[in-house]
């Protein structure tokens, strides 16, 4: 386990989804649930509630601004981010947010206002998971018409964050003493006078540099454009990841993408997702995790994992044995596919690399693909979190659970000590901002000209 | 005072405006401020926490999502609003949100969600303020190339509206058990497919229809295009009325344009703003008033008040005699003025109307005009808001008060006994949401083909 303090990966990170009734499609009509907690701020509080018991550094929700037209499981994003992070804020300290914003429908001078606002009110708690939307169903809430192809949409959220963040830093206020005559010195409010291939932004922003300077900014692209992104943009990265060794190659190409793009080596904090199923013995976990499919038994989890793919690639055979390896093709990404080219990517990638037979792959991601399955005992689950941090190849976790709140209670009072016992992660919160907590540059420090008002701040 | 309490008027309501550190300009200096509460998310929680002690129905913000170039006052437009009451949703109950949010930067599918999601949040306690932008430094910030007219701006918000409108009742849910296959009845969730002159949206909306429906809405337009989009849509209006008089003739216009759209008569509550400074006597309050306005008397202040109108109206004499009566058409609205034109109508009225004097018209409205100006004692501002409302003008008040939250508190402790010893003014809180608590329609009741889960429910 690495001693040394000023590694970026010094202590291990934890962020947990609070996505509705959870992961599972079936969390809602699980036996225990309220069917409609997805609609029901109480639920989502009391989710945070129970992350923050955890000490977990953030909760995390994705976004998807349209009504899944799947009604058999629960619309898992009906609220606003933006508002139900606001509302949870006030209710709920310590616990940073991870939340999700979309580059492509969003105005920048909209978006960077409600996040800084939030920063703001939460004392410097947001993290900006910017991402750009690839969904016609979203497209036509938003008038758009047609979409944009992958360069375009990624130059698009390029600019977006660009204006964001000159944004976030164009209007400080003097400290202190109350000035004579006027509010703020004029020199501490800048234009920004962007005028881009998509937006045209004025500025300043009318909120003042928050506590944290601004937002940390996330990330989730696998594809090659995607980590470029990142190397320019992002301070953490939300990744589906299903093998150590994939971590390790996927932390180096973020990091020589970052020192591209002019950033220090150890920018990026890489969090990958992990869906969490636990039980009292590994058989059990693996029970769970069958019925959380919707299935009876390893044979028809097998199934459904085919059949489910097979739609994309219908050269997967109808009858195969469950104990050869798996033809890698045969989980090939498409270029045009609307699914996030990291999905496709790293079940691709874990197939070929370990020569995993159908009857293995399973028991590492779910029947769509999607983030790595993890699943076993309390002690097995925090052997495997612990083992691959401690090879250095991630910073932490983003952990997904398939019923809220029931299995975040149990990862918080099974597994969380455990890595708390291994002094791997602390027992109350650090750090005055979710900035400092995972150890990331000011943004202040950077950006060229600081006002005389923020630079007098910063070198007394 | 009315006895039938069937009349929409049945009972007097108060919003209070939470703006920063209060209305005044000098509010960010005065004596006992802080003077960077503006930007202090305890400091507007405290205000609507003191507004709740009060039983005031809902707290108001004006929003301006661009930053101030005057640097001599506070950025009263700092947060977000839908984030800020997000926060205060979860922090204070029972009071309600004057939410302050444009028809013309934002998307009608973002606001439509952020809204809702607000309503759901806070149990029904928002009142969506509707508003038409029509500065340059705010569509600069928002890539607009030069403004629209002011009718093209009406239509446009006119649009806005109804798509939103359509959004919030898009989507609804069945009640009670849980379905055994399906979460949702696919006929509860419909698409709107409005394609208009500025918006294409399909629909429909990811948030189920909320605990009042939908969001009541407010709206504070004065010139006929904004009575006319009043009487389409509002339910709640918020204007500068100088005269009980104006009030008058100002709800009959609203009634008539409500009635031309089908609606039926008293759909809308008029809630006419109000600055109060209070004093232990007039003449305190006086001295307070001028204070306030950065002078030391009343010649100072008639000599403010003539100097800020003579910018706009050379004509305005630079020595006139301060009892004779002023010439009405020195404040004459111009048509393509940024300002609203209820502001400078409301004046111009007032002063045709009584033939005031500048002594006179000082000590009803501010230095630059704008709303209503109460200067006095506890007893005399109740009575005055007794008095309108008794005269069945108005439903109520959106008061502001100079410094916040001082002269809140002062409100609530002084004022807001005496309406509730007149009977006029619940001494708690009434209503399960801020819809039933100002008398307003369900709109579910008059939508079409409401669905079936949603006619049960109703009819039941």
């Amino acid at each position: 386990m690495p001693t040394d303090l000023l590694h970026p990966n010094r202590r291990l990170h934890l962020a947990v989804a609070v996505q509705g009734t959870g992961s599972s499609a079936l969390s809602w009509k699980w036996p225990g649930t309220t069917w409609n907690r997805w609609n029901d701020f109480a639920h989502y509080r009391r989710s945070a509630e129970i992350a923050r018991g955890g000490v977990v550094d953030a909760v995390f929700v994705s976004d998807h601004p349209a009504l899944s037209r799947d009604a058999t499981r629960g619309p898992a994003h009906v609220f606003d981010p933006t508002v139900l992070f606001a509302a949870i804020a006030a209710a709920v300290p310590d616990i940073g947010f991870v939340l999700t914003a979309s580059t492509s429908y969003n105005s920048p001078y909209d978006l960077a206002r409600r996040l800084a606002s939030l920063d703001t009110i939460s004392g410097g708690r947001v993290i900006w998971n910017a991402v750009a939307n690839f969904n016609p169903d979203i497209a036509a809430n938003f008038g758009a018409e047609g979409l944009l192809d992958r360069q375009a949409r990624y130059r698009k959220a390029d600019e977006f964050v660009r204006v964001v963040t000159q944004l976030w830093l164009s209007f400080d206020t003097p400290r202190g003493e109350v000035p004579e005559e006027v509010l703020w010195d004029a020199a501490t409010a800048r234009t920004i006078d962007h005028h881009g291939e998509f937006f045209d932004v004025r500025g300043p922003l009318n909120v003042p540099i928050g506590p944290q300077g601004h937002p940390v900014i996330a990330q989730a692209g696998g594809s090659p454009a995607g980590i470029d992104f990142a190397g320019r943009h992002a301070e953490i990265v939300y990744a589906a990841l299903l093998s150590r060794e994939s971590a390790h190659g996927y932390g180096a190409a973020l990091d020589a993408a970052a020192l591209a793009h002019g950033r220090p080596s150890g920018s990026i904090r890489l969090l990958p997702g992990v869906n969490v199923v636990l039980g009292d013995t590994q058989a059990q976990a693996r029970r769970r995790q069958e019925a959380l499919s919707g299935v009876t038994g390893e044979d028809e989890l097998i199934a459904a994992f085919l059949a489910q793919h097979r739609a994309a690639h219908p050269a997967i055979p109808r009858r195969l044995d469950p104990d050869r390896p798996l033809d890698p093709a045969w989980f090939a990404p498409a270029e045009d596919q609307q699914r996030p080219i990291g999905f496709t990517g790293a079940l691709q990638d874990v197939v070929a690399r370990e020569g995993l037979t159908a009857r293995q792959i399973v028991r590492r991601t779910g029947p769509a693909g999607g983030h790595r399955v993890l699943v076993g005992t309390p002690r097995e689950v925090a052997r495997d979190l612990l083992d691959w941090w401690a090879s250095g190849a991630v910073a932490g976790f983003t952990v997904h659970v398939p019923v809220l709140p029931g299995d975040l209670e149990r990862f918080v009072a099974q597994v969380v000590p455990i890595l708390q016992a291994e002094g791997a992660y602390p027992r109350e919160y650090d750090g005055a901002t979710i900035r400092e907590r995972f150890g990331l540059a000011d943004p202040r420090d950077r950006r060229g000209g600081g006002s005389p008002a923020t630079l007098a701040t910063r070198t007394a």
